[in-house]
């Protein structure tokens, strides 16, 4: 049997059943229509940005990254709880538009914006970082030409790597930022144009579950950003720390310590260099935020048996969880938290694969692993399905479609 | 530098830039309105059904599996082109018929149908491979409670599987089909009920370039059809003797003798058993038909260098070529062909890595791969793009939407 990964605090059984902010998995589904559904919890998610707040210095700022999870209601609701956002496309400026969020709590960061893209977060006011020298003369020429000086910010591809994150951004070659040796003459680039000069964005990786590592990225991260700030003779106005906070998907992951994580910035941010006293500090944070506050719930259509193996057929899949399949950034596939919704928390009787609809063996939620015995009908839990999940899935294929969201 | 995979045959340059059926990258994208966009070729299709035609036994229908690319134009031009069609949603089914093709021609196969899944499928008309004895049964009620007497296939899981395929479907514990020695009893079933009695379907893996194992699993499978027949005592109506059909995506990759193929099929008809001498035979290919005859075809918005490597940063990326990007089904990630599009055929001036514009180190359309040295606003062509491409792909990840796409 192999083992699953550990589900989120936060949920319990009501009568066997799965419940969400003391709802069941099964009236959440009557009330949304249909399977397979993602349900996405406020509560839980107001859980964890207090537990942040309390862990970090009160001068530090929480942005949310949209790219782990745009569901319009979601925005609506993280808009009362981080301070800024970050998005990665004209796509997902639309999308925080539409949630009513100001720009001036936006910034925009990614490796090829396009000129239209570059027009579209001038106008309507929203830091740029820029991810080239080459991006900068670009912006800068889009903003005289619209006759709106741009805010830019530089993003920066530090020389350090977060140890033991699951996707590396920083350290050696990489497509994301400027080189820091070469950072100082696009800062100067862009203070000699008159364009608002909004700091640094220094981001190293993702999905570290290691606090001492992120402890070391942020230590070195101030350190850079006190090196060019006195390179080009200015103090610094912003700083984004960047990311990097994991959540425990897999079988002997850990919850990250952010608590240890808040007390070592907390004694950084007491001994900070002249350019930085000022600094408006931010950490940026999606996955964290919201990943254990979301839910997958899908139902089996189908339980077979193929030569002494039970197979559980699922209407979803990895149509909508490719991380969950095992099919988006992991070499060795492993099991995510997976739970019979309609059956929480009853003891293990025997060794299932749930599988998802779609005609292709890399379409397996859960790979032989104990669960009650479940029939068609019941519904599945998949966990930490809050960020990456609908929006990094091939949501057509096989003509599919997207699942239905909800925000409880 | 890391190799690139073999473009496939029918590309030529004109002054310079690919061109597609005698029309150039830049042009076809003027038309289209923009990049990222898919061309699939009429003409490259039809010479590959033609080829086909000529290898393969007049006896044997050609179908095509919509999965691997339900573009509508694509789909109208497939059906004066192919025989069959089969689908693997109602999702896939909405589509076929938009596109005008007789449910008569259409099988659905699928191991999660939903109950409106099935009922839309007798309702239409189509034929359904069944994939369990528990489906079985439900589709019967289905069919009994509409009035329609289903028209039913039963899907084997062989006691085989094809050697050397990408993804094996057959052989062992698999959620695909119904094990081979419980095929009578759902045979029995249907031919017990007064449902239409379509035959076995018996997929054994796909993506497989090497013909003798092809050779081997056909005869298999034939030999298979032949004993489940024998053993319910009834002449096999049609039978679907899968796909499997690769095509070259990487370095070292050859071409499917496909020739090789249908001479050894050829030969296995000329001697069939009395219980399938009047069996309708059919082979359903996806990625075969229609892979090499589809190019995505992206921009360049930035050139970059870090720490001495060149990038050349893209408006597209694995939003719409996730398989290319080396994140669905492969373990280790090598070089798609890919070519400087407006530079097709120029001699490779340094070595590069082509990246698409979402903020993640998976996005890599080519690593450190050698190219004539390209700017901003040069096109990117990314080969092998007509098949699992567009819908295979997380297209609204990060915001970015989806891409283009047109039939010339």
């Amino acid at each position: 049997m192999r083992p699953l990964g550990p589900i989120p605090d936060g949920f319990a059984a009501i009568d066997g059943e799965l419940a969400i902010d003391g709802r069941t998995a099964g009236s959440l589904v009557a009330e949304a229509g249909d399977t397979p559904l993602f349900v996405y919890s406020r509560t839980l998610v107001g859980e964890r940005v207090a537990r942040l707040r309390r862990a970090m210095p009160g001068r530090l700022a929480i942005h949310y990254a949209v790219k782990a999870n745009p569901y319009g209601s979601l925005l609506e609701f993280m808009s009362g709880q981080v301070d800024g956002f970050d998005i990665a496309s004209a796509g997902e400026l639309a999308i925080v538009a539409a949630a009513g969020i100001d720009p001036a709590r936006v910034s925009f960061a990614g490796p090829g914006k396009r000129d239209a893209e570059l027009a579209a977060a001038i106008t309507a006011g929203i830091t740029i970082n820029l991810e080239s020298l080459a991006e900068t003369h670009r912006a800068l020429a889009i903003g005289e030409r619209l006759g709106e000086p741009p805010r830019l910010a530089a993003r920066v591809n530090p020389d350090f790597d977060l140890k033991g994150s699951g996707m590396k951004m920083g350290g050696g070659a990489k497509p994301f930022g400027v080189d820091a040796e070469k950072v100082p003459e696009v800062i100067r680039t862009v203070l000699a144009s008159g364009a608002e000069w909004r700091g640094l964005h220094i981001f190293a990786g993702s999905q570290a579950l290691d606090a001492a590592a992120i402890i070391e990225t942020q230590a070195q991260a101030l350190a850079l950003a006190a090196r060019l700030a006195e390179q080009v003779g200015a103090p610094l106005p912003a700083c984004n720390l960047g990311g990097g906070f994991g959540i425990p998907y897999f079988p002997g992951d850990t919850d990250l310590d952010v608590e240890s994580i808040g007390a070592a910035l907390e004694d950084e941010f007491s001994s900070l260099p002249q350019v930085l006293v000022d600094t408006d500090f931010c950490i940026e944070l999606g996955r964290w935020l919201v990943g254990p506050a979301g839910v997958y719930l899908t139902r089996i259509v189908d339980r077979k048996q193929s030569h002494g193996e039970v197979f559980l057929v699922t209407d979803g899949g990895l149509h909508h969880q490719l991380a969950a399949s095992g099919n988006f950034g992991t070499v060795v596939r492993r099991n995510y938290p997976v739970a019979i919704a309609s059956r929480f928390g009853a003891p293990v009787e025997e060794e299932a694969s749930v599988v998802g609809c779609l005609c292709t063996p890399l379409d397996r939620l859960a790979d032989k692993a104990g669960f009650p015995r479940a029939e068609v009908g019941d519904l599945v839990a998949v966990f930490c399905a809050g960020a990456y999940g609908a929006t990094a899935s091939p949501a057509q294929f096989l003509g599919q479609g997207p699942a239905r969201e909800m925000l409880i």
